[in-house]
């Protein structure tokens, strides 16, 4: 920026990387856009915008399934419901999937994230100090309890085993063992579990947990992740947008009329005019 | 719903026949979510999620070409800045999305689905009628033209060719010559092309006419369409907003400061109180 | 703007008549804002802002009127439910709030809107034709029947008599009685009111009727007399998602555990892979 | 929740305290609103209903200042300049009003409410541990320095002194001369404006901090203190909403047309299919 801002300084405001548009042209990451369409898959245009380079058939491999994994968990979820009640409002599918996203906040969608911080802080811890990774863990399993904390990506609070753990763990075994992926967060995961299971109840790794060794693994960012997690539950936002939208109803409310919300307040009382 | 309402009534009132959800069960439209991982790639269960079944491989090719032609065009469009400038606002990338895709409104996002719904009328126009493809196209433009109305999915403000046209075209093509599409709604896209063509500019199909015409092709609704529209447009909306995320900007407008937007209102005047 | 843009062009291309901001300066319509502080109430500035001149007492009055009958009904609504779950979901207020307003869309907060255009069509059209503004609503209400559809601003799903009406209608009078307002829209209303009172059963004028005829005998145009309404239950949606907050309950769906949506999907089938 | 749920359990999950809401009765915190609507201005009805009880004189008057002191800074303000975009994208003005609220996040919104608590956590340290105000807020102060952290609500990127800084404060003082606030905030907010001031340049206390010392004085907690700077901003994005539809623009990005973003990217290259 010079001292008296240009048009230059306006343009280059708002700089990027990504795509490349002149008139005539789009270029993904240097990609003629006309070279792509037909020959790749869409999830591979996900990682070329996202980390700049095509995926090697591990990244492909392995994101198609942490996508996969993520794409829906019905109508009891605040993501789904909102979505589902938006699109009886007199808005667009956008709109309605929008309010689905919106609130795929900290607690709703980003325990995934935060176990990617956390799985990275064990591995670097590990890396620096030495030691073995089941000792950090536990040390780690120790903080969270001091602190009567969840730790993210384990635990439940629905399913007793997440049927979608032992699909997912295989394939980063399987990338291990082939020596695409380096198997540090994997096994970092897999410390932190059987810490946890050492405790009172036996607390399975979740969706976030094994999506976020996924993640981890590949070299994802936690907050690019969280951004994966939102694109894969945009598939099952838009879905069930899109069947209350066929359904027809208009203004749907949580609870079905005539219920009512229960009132708790003050008795009735009247307003008197100082 | 019974006179009495029950709580048979509250659940009904959620149903969906999307998910099953149980403790230990995740089913998408039927199938255990564990024999779909790693086996099926995102853009499958995208159909299978929206439309119900799997795809079959014509529907999974055409797909995935239409998400890809539309995952981005770059930072001059408001749903990309709005996600720009929310992810320096600090709200989750979750919240960025949110109001990138909120933007894809009847006018930013809207013209794939009304031109879905433009092709439909002209097939079922010409299968109720009779007549020439061609001639109901040239009525449609008239009428489009007598209100000075833009012919959504044609037209271009930017690209004098759009270099995604031609090769999702021939993918269409290739699906109409194995019998895999209808191909009537080629038909009634291109004449529409032709007919806008016999006017004072040449008028090419833009990405929303071409993508409508693949989305019609497959019996995708028009609401629908704006859907998967949103759906590929997300991943751009990601990519941009983890840039500037990434980028560490704190609080971006639209302006690179000093900069100032230009006041143009009521000159200086004293509030007297009465 | 010119053929070569100039940084001049960027800042016209977001040029305002509303605020203007200078180092040490900030004025509203041309008000210095350190005048109006602490001497002018805030419905006052919403007035000042939206319509460019500091309201009538009249104004004030009216406007104060329909933003405070317009406040809130509770959690039976999208709008309130939507806003109180994303508070459970780990976004800020703001946040909450926004997928609150974004919901107030055609169906669940456009009636108001459409009932005010609605109005000024009946005026201008005994203006334009001359005749009784009762012939002319009731040719309205019929046309409405004719489409099945509803007339916006009449008719309840809840209320058999909305409490708010009889107030704010006396207040109207009273301005119509001083001569501070035309009269006109509140003479169509209730004309519209009346013509559907002749059917089956009695559509009484609903919150959205009367702060319609509120809105357009003070001359404020349609979108921007949503946008009033949007104002008013933004108090209401703060207000329920701070009640959320407050309550510290965490993911909140629609439903409270362990109740879960019907299912009414396909039965469990294998997946197998062709 | 009994073991066995029932509609009970349901209306009981979204029970409030707020509003009763019967057929033909609407009651805010205990109030008919009938009894309320033309009696009571709009601002005691936001005070009513986020914090129970009709507002005193003071609280009315301050409350009323600190909202009109917040409602609006230009479109320079990425909240400003959202909302304008999203006007020109075929989505309803509550829409845009939602995208403009989303963005008032931790970083564009939140200043306020992290300034009431750091006064709150100043005048509990000083109750809690004697002291003089001066040097706790010193300290403070010294901590922020020493982890190169903004304090909220200090500081400008903009003014060199925010013209709604005296005025707001000297509303503040009188409630404290009259004794109907404590003072305690004020004092400890103006001593942190001291702390600031003993460095290498004057940071005045911006429009943040000082409506943060309004509603701390107030008793408002930190969040639902940004819920009020976010009613009020909702003032100044429904305005620019409004004036930027009102002009009729078309898919409004944040540079003019035919302005491109830079690009910075991979030079073109050919994509090879393995």
């Amino acid at each position: 920026m010079t001292d008296v801002p240009t048009v230059a300084d306006a343009t280059a405001w708002w700089s990027t990387a990504i795509t490349r548009i002149e008139p005539g042209v789009i270029e993904l990451r240097g990609y003629p856009i006309e070279q792509l369409i037909g020959r790749l898959d869409f999830v591979s245009i996900v990682w070329l915008l996202t980390k700049g380079e095509l995926p090697t058939d591990t990244e492909s491999r392995l994101l198609q399934a942490a996508l996969v994994a993520s794409v829906d968990h019905g109508p009891q979820a605040p993501s789904i419901a909102s979505a589902r009640m938006a699109a009886t409002c007199g808005v667009g599918i956008n709109s309605a999937m929008a309010n689905g996203i919106n609130v795929l906040g900290d607690t709703h969608g980003g325990a995934g994230q935060q176990c990617v911080a956390l799985l990275n802080r064990i591995v670097a811890t590990v890396a620096e100090q030495g030691g073995r990774v089941d000792d950090v863990a536990a040390q780690v399993v120790a903080d969270y309890r001091a602190r009567s904390a969840f730790v993210p990506g384990f635990g439940h609070r629905f399913h007793p085993r997440d049927p979608r753990r032992d699909v997912l763990l295989r394939l980063v075994e399987d990338a291990v063992a082939a020596g695409t992926v380096p198997g540090d967060y994997l096994r970092a995961g897999v410390a932190v579990e059987r810490a946890l299971a050492n405790g009172t109840r036996k607390p399975p790794m979740n969706i976030d947990g094994v999506t976020a060794i996924v993640y981890a693994e590949l070299g994802v960012e936690p907050e690019l992740a969280r951004g994966f997690f939102v694109l894969a539950r945009s598939v099952g936002i838009l879905a069930h947008a899109w069947e209350e939208t066929s359904g027809g109803r208009r203004v749907k409310g949580p609870l079905p009329p005539p219920l009512l919300a229960d009132y708790t307040g003050e008795a009735t009382r009247d307003y008197a005019k100082p």
